[in-house]
Protein backbone atom coordinates (compact mmCIF):
# COMPACT_ATOMS: atom_id res chain seq x y z
CA UNK A 1 0.00 0.00 0.00
CA UNK A 2 1.51 2.91 -1.09
CA UNK A 3 2.19 5.76 1.85
CA UNK A 4 1.29 9.20 3.10
CA UNK A 5 2.46 12.17 2.18
CA UNK A 6 2.63 15.08 4.73
CA UNK A 7 4.01 18.32 4.24
CA UNK A 8 4.31 21.01 6.85
CA UNK A 9 3.99 25.10 6.40
CA UNK A 10 4.58 28.19 7.88
CA UNK A 11 6.66 31.50 8.60
CA UNK A 12 9.64 31.10 10.40
CA UNK A 13 9.95 30.42 14.20
CA UNK A 14 6.54 28.71 14.37
CA UNK A 15 7.96 25.55 16.13
CA UNK A 16 7.66 23.25 12.87
CA UNK A 17 10.91 21.41 13.83
CA UNK A 18 9.35 20.65 17.40
CA UNK A 19 6.07 19.15 16.14
CA UNK A 20 7.51 17.39 13.55
CA UNK A 21 9.89 15.38 15.92
CA UNK A 22 6.64 14.72 18.19
CA UNK A 23 4.52 13.78 14.95
CA UNK A 24 7.19 11.28 13.66
CA UNK A 25 7.76 9.61 17.52
CA UNK A 26 3.99 9.50 17.70
CA UNK A 27 3.98 7.78 14.42
CA UNK A 28 6.97 5.03 14.76
CA UNK A 29 5.35 4.28 17.95
CA UNK A 30 2.31 2.82 16.10
CA UNK A 31 4.57 1.07 13.93
CA UNK A 32 4.90 3.00 10.66
CA UNK A 33 7.50 3.53 8.75
CA UNK A 34 8.77 7.23 8.74
CA UNK A 35 11.08 9.12 6.13
CA UNK A 36 11.77 12.71 7.39
CA UNK A 37 12.50 15.30 5.05
CA UNK A 38 13.13 18.89 4.05
CA UNK A 39 12.37 21.66 0.93
CA UNK A 40 14.76 23.43 -0.18
CA UNK A 41 17.18 20.04 0.18
CA UNK A 42 16.52 16.19 0.99
CA UNK A 43 18.75 14.81 -1.61
CA UNK A 44 22.82 15.46 -1.99
CA UNK A 45 22.06 17.39 -5.12
CA UNK A 46 19.13 19.32 -3.60
CA UNK A 47 20.97 19.77 -0.50
CA UNK A 48 23.86 21.78 -2.76
CA UNK A 49 21.04 23.97 -4.41
CA UNK A 50 19.80 24.69 -0.68
CA UNK A 51 22.82 25.97 0.25
CA UNK A 52 23.28 28.18 -2.80
CA UNK A 53 19.86 29.47 -2.44
CA UNK A 54 20.21 30.91 1.08
CA UNK A 55 23.57 31.62 1.25
CA UNK A 56 23.50 35.73 2.80
CA UNK A 57 26.49 36.22 -0.08
CA UNK A 58 24.38 35.66 -2.71
CA UNK A 59 22.04 38.99 -2.38
CA UNK A 60 22.24 39.26 -6.40
CA UNK A 61 19.79 36.38 -6.41
CA UNK A 62 16.82 37.26 -9.36
CA UNK A 63 13.39 36.73 -8.23
CA UNK A 64 13.37 34.29 -11.00
CA UNK A 65 16.07 32.31 -10.44
CA UNK A 66 14.96 31.84 -7.03
CA UNK A 67 12.21 30.29 -8.07
CA UNK A 68 14.03 28.03 -10.17
CA UNK A 69 16.38 27.14 -8.02
CA UNK A 70 13.20 25.76 -5.44
CA UNK A 71 11.68 23.74 -8.51
CA UNK A 72 14.86 22.39 -9.77
CA UNK A 73 15.67 21.07 -6.13
CA UNK A 74 12.18 20.03 -5.95
CA UNK A 75 12.35 17.73 -9.13
CA UNK A 76 15.23 15.98 -7.91
CA UNK A 77 13.67 15.62 -4.85
CA UNK A 78 10.34 14.09 -5.54
CA UNK A 79 11.95 11.70 -8.06
CA UNK A 80 14.76 10.82 -6.11
CA UNK A 81 13.23 10.20 -2.91
CA UNK A 82 9.82 11.19 -1.88
CA UNK A 83 8.02 8.87 -4.49
CA UNK A 84 10.42 5.97 -4.19
CA UNK A 85 9.65 6.09 -0.63
CA UNK A 86 5.98 6.07 -1.06
CA UNK A 87 6.05 4.05 -3.29
CA UNK A 88 7.81 1.51 -0.65
CA UNK A 89 4.74 2.05 2.05
CA UNK A 90 6.43 4.88 3.49
CA UNK A 91 4.89 8.10 5.32
CA UNK A 92 6.94 10.90 4.05
CA UNK A 93 7.30 14.05 5.97
CA UNK A 94 8.45 17.11 4.42
CA UNK A 95 9.20 20.27 6.25
CA UNK A 96 8.31 22.97 2.93
CA UNK A 97 7.12 21.87 0.05
CA UNK A 98 5.11 23.77 -3.08
CA UNK A 99 3.03 25.89 -0.94
CA UNK A 100 6.17 27.80 0.46
CA UNK A 101 6.95 28.37 -3.29
CA UNK A 102 3.61 29.80 -4.25
CA UNK A 103 3.37 31.95 -0.66
CA UNK A 104 7.11 32.92 -0.89
CA UNK A 105 7.72 33.60 -4.47
CA UNK A 106 4.56 34.19 -5.14
CA UNK A 107 2.35 36.18 -2.84
CA UNK A 108 5.38 37.89 -1.20
CA UNK A 109 7.78 38.48 -3.93
CA UNK A 110 5.06 38.99 -6.27
CA UNK A 111 5.96 36.87 -9.28
CA UNK A 112 4.42 35.48 -11.63
CA UNK A 113 2.04 33.09 -10.01
CA UNK A 114 1.30 31.26 -13.70
CA UNK A 115 5.09 31.59 -13.80
CA UNK A 116 4.98 29.66 -10.17
CA UNK A 117 2.20 26.84 -10.98
CA UNK A 118 3.81 25.95 -14.36
CA UNK A 119 7.54 25.59 -13.39
CA UNK A 120 6.27 23.28 -10.26
CA UNK A 121 4.25 21.29 -11.67
CA UNK A 122 6.94 19.84 -14.01
CA UNK A 123 8.59 19.45 -10.69
CA UNK A 124 6.67 17.12 -9.02
CA UNK A 125 5.29 14.99 -11.32
CA UNK A 126 1.56 15.01 -10.14
CA UNK A 127 2.14 14.64 -6.60
CA UNK A 128 -0.34 16.70 -4.09
CA UNK A 129 0.04 16.00 -0.34
CA UNK A 130 -2.62 13.86 1.51
CA UNK A 131 -1.93 16.56 3.93
CA UNK A 132 -0.53 19.91 4.96
CA UNK A 133 -0.09 20.84 8.44
CA UNK A 134 0.38 25.51 8.40
CA UNK A 135 2.18 26.41 11.73
CA UNK A 136 -0.11 28.93 12.18
CA UNK A 137 1.63 31.98 14.30
CA UNK A 138 2.15 35.87 13.43
CA UNK A 139 5.28 36.69 11.84
CA UNK A 140 6.24 39.39 14.89
CA UNK A 141 5.59 36.18 17.08
CA UNK A 142 7.97 33.84 14.80
CA UNK A 143 10.85 36.22 14.22
CA UNK A 144 11.21 36.76 17.51
CA UNK A 145 11.34 33.53 18.50
CA UNK A 146 14.29 32.80 15.60
CA UNK A 147 16.26 35.35 16.39
CA UNK A 148 17.25 33.40 20.05
CA UNK A 149 18.10 30.91 18.04
CA UNK A 150 20.85 31.08 15.29
CA UNK A 151 22.41 33.71 12.73
CA UNK A 152 19.42 34.93 10.51
CA UNK A 153 20.34 33.29 6.93
CA UNK A 154 19.13 35.34 4.08
CA UNK A 155 15.58 35.01 3.62
CA UNK A 156 14.94 35.44 7.94
CA UNK A 157 16.88 39.07 6.70
CA UNK A 158 13.87 40.22 4.75
CA UNK A 159 12.14 42.96 6.42
CA UNK A 160 8.90 42.28 8.51
CA UNK A 161 6.28 43.85 5.37
CA UNK A 162 7.59 40.65 3.43
CA UNK A 163 7.26 38.21 6.49
CA UNK A 164 3.44 39.36 6.50
CA UNK A 165 3.01 38.81 2.60
CA UNK A 166 3.91 35.81 3.20
CA UNK A 167 1.65 35.28 6.24
CA UNK A 168 -1.25 36.30 3.56
CA UNK A 169 -0.18 34.03 1.43
CA UNK A 170 -0.64 30.67 3.78
CA UNK A 171 -4.25 32.15 4.84
CA UNK A 172 -5.51 32.45 1.17
CA UNK A 173 -4.33 28.94 0.72
CA UNK A 174 -6.03 27.67 4.04
CA UNK A 175 -8.81 29.52 1.89
CA UNK A 176 -8.05 27.67 -1.24
CA UNK A 177 -7.75 24.37 -0.40
CA UNK A 178 -9.39 23.90 3.05
CA UNK A 179 -9.47 20.00 2.22
CA UNK A 180 -6.01 19.19 2.04
CA UNK A 181 -4.45 22.13 4.28
CA UNK A 182 -5.00 21.91 8.34
CA UNK A 183 -4.59 25.38 10.36
CA UNK A 184 -2.99 24.88 13.65
CA UNK A 185 -2.92 27.44 16.40
CA UNK A 186 0.96 27.36 16.76
CA UNK A 187 0.54 30.61 19.53
CA UNK A 188 -0.22 27.36 22.05
CA UNK A 189 1.83 26.20 23.67
CA UNK A 190 3.41 22.74 22.66
CA UNK A 191 0.85 19.80 24.03
CA UNK A 192 -1.88 21.53 23.08
CA UNK A 193 -0.40 22.09 19.27
CA UNK A 194 0.61 18.31 19.32
CA UNK A 195 -3.32 17.42 20.06
CA UNK A 196 -4.00 19.50 17.25
CA UNK A 197 -1.45 17.80 15.21
CA UNK A 198 -3.25 14.59 15.99
CA UNK A 199 -5.97 15.57 15.42
CA UNK A 200 -5.47 16.07 12.31
CA UNK A 201 -3.47 13.66 11.34
CA UNK A 202 -5.69 11.10 12.15
CA UNK A 203 -7.82 11.52 9.12
CA UNK A 204 -5.38 9.67 6.77
CA UNK A 205 -4.37 7.19 9.78
CA UNK A 206 -7.85 5.81 8.77
CA UNK B 1 21.94 52.49 -29.29
CA UNK B 2 21.37 48.84 -27.76
CA UNK B 3 24.17 46.36 -28.47
CA UNK B 4 23.77 43.56 -30.67
CA UNK B 5 23.19 40.08 -28.83
CA UNK B 6 25.35 36.80 -30.88
CA UNK B 7 25.07 33.44 -29.50
CA UNK B 8 27.07 30.65 -30.55
CA UNK B 9 26.18 26.71 -30.45
CA UNK B 10 27.63 23.35 -31.88
CA UNK B 11 28.66 20.00 -30.42
CA UNK B 12 31.41 19.55 -28.11
CA UNK B 13 35.16 20.05 -30.34
CA UNK B 14 33.39 22.21 -33.03
CA UNK B 15 36.28 24.92 -32.73
CA UNK B 16 34.01 27.67 -30.94
CA UNK B 17 36.48 28.72 -28.43
CA UNK B 18 38.75 29.54 -31.34
CA UNK B 19 36.63 31.50 -33.67
CA UNK B 20 35.20 33.31 -30.73
CA UNK B 21 38.73 34.36 -29.72
CA UNK B 22 39.11 35.15 -33.67
CA UNK B 23 35.69 37.15 -33.52
CA UNK B 24 36.21 39.22 -30.72
CA UNK B 25 39.59 40.20 -32.16
CA UNK B 26 37.56 41.43 -35.23
CA UNK B 27 34.98 43.47 -33.76
CA UNK B 28 37.48 45.34 -30.93
CA UNK B 29 39.67 46.31 -33.84
CA UNK B 30 36.60 48.04 -35.04
CA UNK B 31 36.03 49.86 -31.87
CA UNK B 32 32.96 47.82 -30.56
CA UNK B 33 33.19 46.67 -26.78
CA UNK B 34 31.85 43.09 -26.69
CA UNK B 35 31.53 41.33 -23.51
CA UNK B 36 32.06 38.14 -23.71
CA UNK B 37 29.74 35.29 -21.94
CA UNK B 38 28.97 31.42 -21.40
CA UNK B 39 26.41 29.18 -20.18
CA UNK B 40 26.04 27.70 -17.93
CA UNK B 41 27.75 30.37 -16.25
CA UNK B 42 28.56 33.96 -16.47
CA UNK B 43 27.75 35.28 -13.13
CA UNK B 44 28.79 34.42 -9.73
CA UNK B 45 25.88 32.56 -9.38
CA UNK B 46 25.37 31.21 -12.68
CA UNK B 47 29.04 29.26 -12.42
CA UNK B 48 27.71 27.95 -8.80
CA UNK B 49 25.42 26.04 -10.72
CA UNK B 50 27.42 25.43 -13.80
CA UNK B 51 29.56 23.14 -11.45
CA UNK B 52 27.09 21.22 -10.01
CA UNK B 53 25.65 20.36 -13.15
CA UNK B 54 28.83 19.50 -15.09
CA UNK B 55 30.19 17.43 -11.69
CA UNK B 56 30.49 14.17 -12.85
CA UNK B 57 29.78 13.34 -9.59
CA UNK B 58 25.95 13.85 -9.53
CA UNK B 59 24.99 11.16 -12.10
CA UNK B 60 21.45 10.73 -10.52
CA UNK B 61 20.83 14.42 -11.22
CA UNK B 62 17.09 13.69 -13.23
CA UNK B 63 16.79 15.57 -16.41
CA UNK B 64 13.66 17.83 -14.91
CA UNK B 65 16.28 18.72 -12.50
CA UNK B 66 19.68 19.90 -15.08
CA UNK B 67 16.56 21.46 -17.31
CA UNK B 68 15.71 23.31 -14.74
CA UNK B 69 19.25 24.26 -13.30
CA UNK B 70 19.83 25.41 -17.03
CA UNK B 71 16.87 28.00 -17.04
CA UNK B 72 17.99 29.23 -13.57
CA UNK B 73 21.51 29.63 -14.56
CA UNK B 74 20.43 31.44 -17.82
CA UNK B 75 17.54 33.63 -15.89
CA UNK B 76 20.20 35.10 -13.91
CA UNK B 77 22.52 35.30 -16.32
CA UNK B 78 20.25 36.99 -18.35
CA UNK B 79 19.13 39.46 -16.04
CA UNK B 80 22.50 40.51 -14.19
CA UNK B 81 24.88 40.50 -17.02
CA UNK B 82 23.30 40.36 -20.81
CA UNK B 83 20.64 42.71 -20.65
CA UNK B 84 22.51 45.05 -18.89
CA UNK B 85 25.54 45.00 -21.35
CA UNK B 86 23.26 45.37 -24.23
CA UNK B 87 21.30 48.44 -22.74
CA UNK B 88 25.14 50.04 -22.49
CA UNK B 89 25.53 48.99 -26.21
CA UNK B 90 27.99 46.67 -26.20
CA UNK B 91 28.05 43.51 -27.87
CA UNK B 92 27.51 40.29 -26.18
CA UNK B 93 28.99 36.86 -27.30
CA UNK B 94 27.68 34.12 -25.70
CA UNK B 95 28.62 30.45 -25.79
CA UNK B 96 25.71 28.77 -25.89
CA UNK B 97 22.05 29.83 -24.93
CA UNK B 98 18.17 28.00 -25.27
CA UNK B 99 19.43 26.33 -27.86
CA UNK B 100 21.19 24.16 -26.44
CA UNK B 101 18.87 23.36 -23.90
CA UNK B 102 16.16 22.84 -26.29
CA UNK B 103 18.52 20.41 -28.47
CA UNK B 104 20.62 18.94 -25.52
CA UNK B 105 17.30 18.72 -22.93
CA UNK B 106 14.71 17.89 -25.77
CA UNK B 107 15.67 16.67 -28.64
CA UNK B 108 18.80 14.32 -27.43
CA UNK B 109 17.38 13.58 -24.02
CA UNK B 110 13.73 13.37 -24.77
CA UNK B 111 12.09 16.05 -22.33
CA UNK B 112 9.13 17.43 -22.61
CA UNK B 113 9.73 20.15 -25.38
CA UNK B 114 6.89 22.04 -24.13
CA UNK B 115 8.21 21.84 -20.33
CA UNK B 116 12.10 23.46 -22.06
CA UNK B 117 10.29 26.13 -24.27
CA UNK B 118 7.91 26.79 -21.32
CA UNK B 119 10.35 27.18 -18.27
CA UNK B 120 13.06 29.15 -20.38
CA UNK B 121 10.45 31.69 -21.78
CA UNK B 122 10.42 32.55 -18.03
CA UNK B 123 14.27 32.89 -17.81
CA UNK B 124 14.83 34.86 -20.94
CA UNK B 125 12.33 37.62 -20.64
CA UNK B 126 11.99 37.75 -23.85
CA UNK B 127 15.37 38.24 -25.02
CA UNK B 128 16.58 36.64 -28.68
CA UNK B 129 19.66 36.82 -30.00
CA UNK B 130 20.12 38.53 -32.95
CA UNK B 131 22.37 36.12 -34.93
CA UNK B 132 23.12 32.05 -33.42
CA UNK B 133 26.74 30.76 -35.15
CA UNK B 134 26.11 26.92 -35.31
CA UNK B 135 29.31 25.56 -35.91
CA UNK B 136 28.48 22.07 -38.05
CA UNK B 137 31.31 19.58 -37.36
CA UNK B 138 30.42 15.68 -37.04
CA UNK B 139 30.30 13.92 -33.40
CA UNK B 140 32.88 11.90 -34.58
CA UNK B 141 35.67 14.58 -35.40
CA UNK B 142 34.08 16.78 -32.18
CA UNK B 143 34.87 14.40 -29.76
CA UNK B 144 38.44 13.18 -31.38
CA UNK B 145 39.54 16.62 -30.97
CA UNK B 146 37.61 16.77 -27.75
CA UNK B 147 39.55 13.81 -25.91
CA UNK B 148 43.08 15.31 -26.70
CA UNK B 149 42.29 18.38 -24.93
CA UNK B 150 41.19 17.32 -21.28
CA UNK B 151 39.37 14.93 -19.03
CA UNK B 152 35.80 14.65 -20.59
CA UNK B 153 33.23 16.01 -18.20
CA UNK B 154 29.84 14.78 -17.37
CA UNK B 155 28.40 15.44 -20.17
CA UNK B 156 31.05 14.49 -23.03
CA UNK B 157 31.06 10.89 -21.39
CA UNK B 158 27.38 10.46 -22.57
CA UNK B 159 27.27 7.76 -25.55
CA UNK B 160 27.88 8.89 -29.11
CA UNK B 161 23.95 8.11 -30.13
CA UNK B 162 23.52 10.54 -27.45
CA UNK B 163 25.70 13.47 -29.54
CA UNK B 164 24.39 12.49 -32.44
CA UNK B 165 20.61 13.18 -31.08
CA UNK B 166 22.57 16.49 -30.19
CA UNK B 167 23.74 16.99 -33.16
CA UNK B 168 20.20 16.36 -35.36
CA UNK B 169 18.89 18.47 -33.20
CA UNK B 170 20.71 21.35 -34.41
CA UNK B 171 20.09 20.76 -37.75
CA UNK B 172 16.12 21.03 -36.76
CA UNK B 173 16.85 24.15 -35.15
CA UNK B 174 18.92 25.22 -38.62
CA UNK B 175 15.73 24.88 -40.43
CA UNK B 176 13.27 25.84 -37.95
CA UNK B 177 15.11 29.29 -37.67
CA UNK B 178 16.79 29.96 -40.70
CA UNK B 179 17.04 33.92 -40.41
CA UNK B 180 18.03 33.84 -37.24
CA UNK B 181 20.76 30.96 -37.32
CA UNK B 182 23.73 30.68 -39.70
CA UNK B 183 25.20 27.14 -40.09
CA UNK B 184 29.16 27.37 -40.18
CA UNK B 185 30.98 24.59 -41.74
CA UNK B 186 33.21 23.92 -38.63
CA UNK B 187 35.37 21.00 -40.34
CA UNK B 188 36.94 23.43 -42.54
CA UNK B 189 40.52 24.79 -41.53
CA UNK B 190 40.82 27.33 -38.82
CA UNK B 191 41.15 30.56 -41.25
CA UNK B 192 38.10 29.47 -43.77
CA UNK B 193 35.78 28.94 -40.85
CA UNK B 194 36.79 32.39 -39.73
CA UNK B 195 35.92 34.25 -42.74
CA UNK B 196 32.51 32.22 -42.47
CA UNK B 197 32.22 33.69 -39.41
CA UNK B 198 32.78 37.19 -40.46
CA UNK B 199 30.35 36.73 -43.58
CA UNK B 200 28.03 35.90 -41.18
CA UNK B 201 28.28 38.80 -38.49
CA UNK B 202 28.38 41.56 -41.18
CA UNK B 203 24.99 41.46 -41.49
CA UNK B 204 24.09 42.59 -38.17
CA UNK B 205 27.03 45.26 -38.55
CA UNK B 206 25.30 47.02 -41.50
Amino acid sequence: MRGKFITVEGTDGAGKSTQMDMLIKYLEEKGIEVVVTREPGGTKISEKLREIILDAENKEMTDTTEAMLYAASRAQHVEEKIIPALNEGKFVICDRFVDSSVVYQGYARGLDMEMIESINKYAVCGLVPDITLFFDITPEAGIARKKNMHQLDRIEQEKMDFHYKVYNGYKALCEKYPERIKRINAENDIETVHKDVLAAVEEILK
